[in-house]
């Protein structure tokens, strides 16, 4: 009954408010925040016996009773619990009480346990969600390091520009995954502050070890503010945020594979297995895997906004409306960032490039421009932007023949036209317009050049193995204070 | 074996498309599409007959396999039906008919087939939704008649303004379900139109009746434009962006009863049975269905940006990423919109005013600073923004005592101070602060005097009617277009 | 002086608060509401003497002051005017009056009257972005007359699936046109009620006349709620609502011609008027106009988004949250609407197909391997997915060559692979994989047939007229009424 | 001529290209990039004399021109220089040299100028909008020492909930300001990589010094690969991101002031200096400055969306749709953060609590439910979930007579109603409802408690100082750099 929970209430909550709210608010709790919970009671119970509140032999029967509980065991149940899953594990655990522990839980709040649970919640979440990261990053590191001599065409503004090669453009992939696991790991650690001990807003009244509590948990300290601890939720906001960005780099990057992928390109092929097929055009093979990691990756954007929205007008204090309903979508946002980021590393894995395709859409096209110029400039002395008019005129006059075929007269004529006589117009353009040529003749450091490419390469490596560390070391210190906290209660 | 699917793909789907993208797609058909795609395949069945391409013992054999398939039936297997919905269901067929009938399923697509299932399936949550909209419209009405005499302040700026009534800002919410409701309605009017006989993108080779075909499914008329029958879901955008305006005209409304139930507030209570209780705080009570209502509301934003996150950007053309990814949140819109509507319903079936409460509210304030200087203005003839001045300064000048315990030497001061000597300033203060008295002092149309508001709801009666008949007549045009389809096939 | 003003506030507004938000209010509204705000007046101006409170002489001279107000006229003036428009222009037509007129003003309030004055903005703003609109379409049912026989290859996941025309495509986006033109027109109507005279909130104490001030101002009626009219800024999120729908629409298209328009599908070109260069790479012509099409429509989303995040969690009454800064980025949604579409547009009125490049990539890819396996099927009996398994290893087994270099040997024997023996091979291939052939083999209302596409685009010339003409008539209202009101005041 | 630009283009843009979209681009960056270009150009000058390209005399005669430029001198002429900064600059520049320059320019792009460009001016406003915000949690931590030891109420779901002070509260809000100023500073130092060097798309030819261009533009490193210094933009997503979340936040403190600012509540008052009237009724004092501070944090969020709509599902290459459409309102979030900021500091050092309404206010309820919840078990040994129906029975049973005159007997009774005989009752309930004693009695670290509160402050002074040092030296080297930048030039 209700009156066993509170004396200003004396109803169960409503069929409705149980339906629409509190049950699956009850079963969302049960299916992933029960251990966290569980670790929580645990510090509490340790704590109890510090302050002389709980003796030993009562201690034990608690913790043996948290030890038995089993998401199984805990129903939403409006006229016993409220359907409120503290209440609910509170009276499992009294239930299997061979005599009342009065202290227990005396001077607690759900208010900073459900907001310890929620963050160490998140905090693992996020962890998982860092190691699909830095998993995509390996692929497509891998495959950079495979493909760093296979010219493609670079574009800009959709036209062909330059000479690149996959393993250049892959490279762009890993140091977004660098700099994203980056800000998740500077983002994990501002949010690493442990919120139990805050109580129901205010703080508490017996002389609660702050810090202990935290260490115990994993954390590297406590929230320093009360209010802040139970009000705040901020860092459903911020990994949001941080999944928000990640979606757009990796929308931006599977838009260039849906256009290599695209019938009109021709550079990549996905396997069978990864493909697609129309149900009444035998011809065709799709990739609408490629087609789900874009789409997906929208949804990241998404969830930001819904947090924004949930959150924002809100009074900065304990409530409902921000602890519970503006996080609804937040564990879809992990699993949707989690999925996104494995399909991803999929398509990586499998993907294959189409080097003949590739090259012969480099070799239709003036690529060699932007070196002509320089060197009219460098050679001849024709000043840069004449230089740039010359080389210009000289595609124009010559489009329809295969670039590689280059014509001296012509440039000469073009350069006599703007003003200029070349002394040396074949030298001028020996190259100029060769596929691997134009690749190598860049130098500059992070540039397509093969070379560049793989010292890039080895930094990175370098950089994926720290990054992976940095967040093993956030794991083991969470699943160090959980061991060690089950040890202070044998 | 995928071999009996297409000759142009050979191997079955990884498992981690299965397992990420396939057989969720797969459940999720299963569950809300299978009841529409029946019903096409019907119309299908009838055309093909009528076409002269199925003979009618074949049809009745089809049929028949048809009418037997249940949810249970279909399961995603990538070596058998590539986990896809359109072949499992094909394949369910063809294994229960006596003999193969060839030409069934010939000139067919999937495109156009999963788009207007997806449709109806929209349509329909559509009509859904108005029901529970109207439902709310009935609730607040109801309420409005209840209340529509009891004094409480009206706020402009979070600051004391007026002597309102609950039922004149009920009045208010009745307003804004209608006005929902008609928007909602040209909606569903302007997205009806059945995509069927599209084909793949660019139409089909047979005689198809579209007209029939659209008729059979309950649509007033054809999509007049392939390409747009298979590439636009713009109703998913459309109806989102609704919801989205109706979530922050409830999210407002919902602010206001959160106000009222503060403590500072004080002038509504939830029974028990709606109100929540604090762990550790014994003396509270609390309304968290208020913030729920809230905060739910706020995904209903989420959703439109979800759909246009989703779909901006992408080819207007048949594509995974707008058809299936984009819309994957979209039964969750739907879902939280009515839940969001049957709350705030359940709300407005509990709530209770506390008179007491809202007219001392009332009286402590000024709320007749208004009338006093239109009067000042109107009996006295100072110009109205003189009038203005004096009257604040009279209020200023009594703060502190009761404003019924009008004062006419301070008014009549005041008035002096400003150059203005009043012939009768008992005259001009009489009932000007009364709190029943300016209640009744508005009198135009639309005002919050208990009789405007009455005849605002009679109107609002019969518009509620009138909306309750024009979604009834959209559901009774499906009913019976699937009903006669079921007589054509007997 | 402040005290001119108020009884209640003796203080100027703060240097900062004038600054960052008084004066840019100010000049808003001087720039964009000042033409509306003077039509209110005048109607209040044309109430009051009905009313009897102001004679026809005081009457002319309040208008005459009206009459004679320019931008330049209105300041904001902290000391003077509290930086408010409404007190500024009161004082400007003060000063001008002969004599006191005391009751000009009595019993009014800023607040319908600002709701008034930017609802008429918005209204306005309306019918112009559905002129842009229209002219959009008009321009793309021109260019698709230009070009409904052209072939070019349709996508589906973005390969190449069936023949189409840019007259087909064309048509789609007149489709678009015409239904965003009717969603338009159905929000100008659902929010074309008059808030004028509903007061501060509550009502009013006069008699005014709703109905006829409702009139005068082009309203087909008052908005029946004075709350409502004075606490609800709705349109903004109607408006936007629709603008963003039309953005993602927008957008859709746009994408394609960038695609169209990238050096590896060559469809397009624009001329270079229209087009960018590259200062470093002369080879390169780019559409940098598509680019920034797609990127503004962008925003059109964004500030939906925005007046959602403004609106939301904010209480049903007056608030400057609401109706100012809510409403803050308005003006420029509703420019960039204006931008977007004039762009699009100028992109219609100048784009080149080039024939040669479309019809060779028609050529290049198996178009018709949705024909041929119809033809298996109703020529050879094949049940339909064993034809499309047959129609698909045809494809694989004649990669290499071009499709309309037909091999019946090779169908023949697939088909036998497959167990089934062809009687007319030939006959099956015969035309199957013709460019035009393809075009025309497609029969049903809304396909790509150039029969149909001229049918469609008949029906659209039609609904473009009464679109808008529909326009035109919202228009012609308001323009009567502002005429008649100022002969009303002559 | 647009034929002394480019070879390849031969038409100057076209009117409206130019009068919507370049003049507009044009003066953006006279106005706002002008600066940054001029640093880049410098560096580009004294790098082409270290490679020997450049003479020094020819050096000294660009870096005059160079020196000479202002904002008058740059004209968007569409035949001139194709409305285009960059190349108006080069020519400005070329038409001041005695002789020509040849090699100036060679080898060189746009796109990483521009990148490099924008770049500098989001780190700059960045800074700025730090200093804003350590600003306001400067006056935060002033006012919050000013009263923590005032009585108020602190709530939780908006029902009064334990005693707290204004000093509490305010330093949640130095809280955030401290955490925001470190996720600011990630961010900063996590994009602060320099994109000069980069060339168009994959690199340079010559050998440019990147690692010295970037110390000289004060950058600590070069961006290492040369596609994301031109393609990636998500500097513009991180930032606006963190305006988000940080607007969430400020939005989530106003609410509160709001409330606390409102009739009912009458916690808070600000001078009339900050203060609004109304223009009818003459009783009120709005507070429209809290108002606009939370409607103008909303569009913070909407800017991030902003830049989500803009750069989602574009290629991963230089596209003027991310470089500068997607980037359109990029200063206007800045402008809207730094205002934002700035009011929310001028409201905290104006703002005035009212003690007696506060105290008043914790008064009239039971928050000192939660102690004698607390002694019920410490001191009578009640199970603590008894002792919380207790207390609330106790509650119950005295409503309506002020919670400090407390009532031993009911306790005593309604404890042995549930079951328990209290020793002494008396001893129970003593201070436990005082309002200055529940404020003590809280003692964890974090706590409501005065002397918590200070310790928090003092670490929180620290903090600030710290913070204000981190961003002081950011901005050093680039000043440093800057002014080096010249020394090297003369």
């Amino acid at each position: 009954m209700t009156t066993r929970l509170s004396g200003r209430v004396s109803a169960a909550p409503a069929e409705l408010l149980h339906d629409e709210i509190l049950r699956p608010q009850f079963e969302y709790e049960v299916a992933h925040l029960l251990t966290w919970y569980l670790a929580i009671e645990k510090v509490l119970l340790v704590e109890y016996v510090r302050l002389g509140l709980v003796g030993p032999g009562d201690a034990r029967a608690v913790r043996a009773a948290l030890d038995g509980v089993t998401a199984a065991d805990l129903t939403a149940r409006p006229d016993v619990n409220m359907s409120d899953f503290a209440f609910a594990l509170e009276r499992h655990v009294e239930e299997r009480l061979p005599a009342p522990v009065p202290a227990w839980h005396v001077d607690r709040s759900r208010n900073d346990l459900q907001s310890c649970a929620q963050l160490m919640f998140g905090r693992d979440q996020l962890t998982h969600v860092a190691g699909d990261l830095l998993a995509l990053g390996r692929a497509a590191h891998l495959l950079a390091g495979q493909t760093a001599d296979l010219p493609m065409p670079g574009f800009t503004h959709l036209q062909a520009a330059q000479v690149v090669t996959p393993g250049f453009y892959l490279a762009a992939v890993v140091e977004q995954v660098l700099h994203t696991s980056g800000r998740l790991l500077a983002t994990h650690d501002g949010i690493d502050r442990c919120p139990l001990g805050a109580g129901a807003m205010s703080g508490q009244e017996l002389a609660w070890d702050r810090d202990r509590m935290a260490a115990l948990l994993g954390f590297p300290s406590p929230q320093p503010h009360a209010l802040v601890a139970v009000a705040s939720r901020e860092w459903a906001l911020e990994i949001t945020a941080e999944l928000s960005v990640l979606g757009v780099g990796i929308s931006r990057f599977v838009t260039d594979l849906m256009a290599w992928g695209s019938s009109q390109y021709g550079f990549i092929e996905l396997p069978d297995s990864h493909a697609g097929i129309s149900a009444a055009m035998p011809q065709k093979k799709n990739f609408p895997l490629l087609e789900r990691i874009r789409g997906r990756s929208a949804h990241l954007s998404t969830f930001h906004v819904d947090a924004v929205l949930g959150q924002r007008g809100t009074p900065f204090a304990n409530m409902v409306e921000v602890s519970k309903e503006a996080s609804a979508h937040l564990l879809t946002a992990f699993a949707t960032a989690r999925s996104t980021l494995r399909l991803f590393t999929e398509v990586l894995a499998h993907v294959r490039f189409r080097p003949d395709r590739m090259r012969a859409a480099c070799a239709a096209e003036h690529l060699g421009g932007f070196t002509l110029a320089n060197r009219l400039t460098l050679l001849e002395g024709l000043p840069w932007r004449r230089a740039q008019v010359v080389a210009g005129r000289y595609v124009v006059a010559t489009q329809g023949r295969p670039p590689a075929d280059t014509d001296p007269d012509v440039l000469a004529e073009v350069a006599r036209d703007a003003g200029f006589r070349l002394s040396a117009p074949a030298e001028v353009l020996a190259g100029a317009f060769d596929v691997d040529a134009g690749l190598r003749e860049k130098r500059s450091p992070g540039s397509a050049n093969p070379d560049s490419v793989r010292a890039l390469l080895a930094t990175q490596a370098i950089q994926l193995d720290a990054a992976g560390a940095a967040w093993t070391s956030r794991r083991a210190r969470v699943d160090d204070a959980l061991a060690s906290l089950d040890e202070l209660l044998t």
